[in-house]
């Protein structure tokens, strides 16, 4: 059994930061929709990389800015333990083109596609837990 | 580099029955809203127990059934290589003086928390995708 311990925002960051997936969290044609992809920390911003035909960038570019969850978490199953983060906030797609050549240089896609969509979340409400083991 | 490799649905129901923890994913306050849990499948239903307070558990019981995402994956972030599943599907909270005994006896929560509420999430919709590295 475990215990879930609140941690500061600035702790979320720093876990966010140190792995390199996440999963965004849309809608996608009323329903929720989840998609693994990797990501960069930039200045408090979530920065990933889709392709244009994605949900989320075609909503991002039909509808302009939509409000997204992005989470990660590190999960020990052996020990119960481990850490997870949520943030919720504001997606853009980037097309400032200095920006958008500095991401595509650091933020390496991990899958044989085109990625030719920069997107930018906003850390708006950052929430986490870690979860320790306490003796039964 | 990697491809993508889209799975099988019976394919999927297996990864997602090989793993203890995935992510349910729902609408909260109109937000995209994450909440990693622990899970058992049963005979293709996907149940997870939650506190009555929290927002799934209190959707389910205001609303009546809602349509939830679920999402399982391991990824291995060395190789680049790994899979991901998720499950759209309705969400009911299970009533059944036996089936919630049973649930409750196979499905122990990780967490020090009162988990008075058992849902089972329909897979109404399957996707998988195995991430396959390829030559560079």
């Amino acid at each position: 059994m475990a215990q879930l311990r609140s941690l500061s925002r600035e702790r979320c960051l720093e876990l966010l930061a140190s792995v390199p997936v996440g999963r965004v969290v849309f809608t996608q044609r009323a329903l929720p929709a989840i998609r693994p992809v990797n990501h960069l920390l930039d200045d408090g911003t979530i920065v990933i990389r889709t392709n244009l035909g994605a949900a989320l960038g075609s909503t991002a570019t039909a509808n302009g800015p939509v409000v997204v969850a992005y989470e990660a978490d590190t999960i020990d199953v052996g020990a119960h333990a481990g850490w997870t983060v949520v943030v919720t906030g504001t997606a853009r797609l980037i097309l400032d083109e200095e920006r958008v050549a500095r991401y595509e240089r650091l933020l390496q896609p991990w899958v044989d596609d085109t990625m030719n969509c920069v997107v930018g979340i906003d850390c708006d409400l950052v929430t986490g837990y870690e979860l320790v083991p306490v003796p039964s």
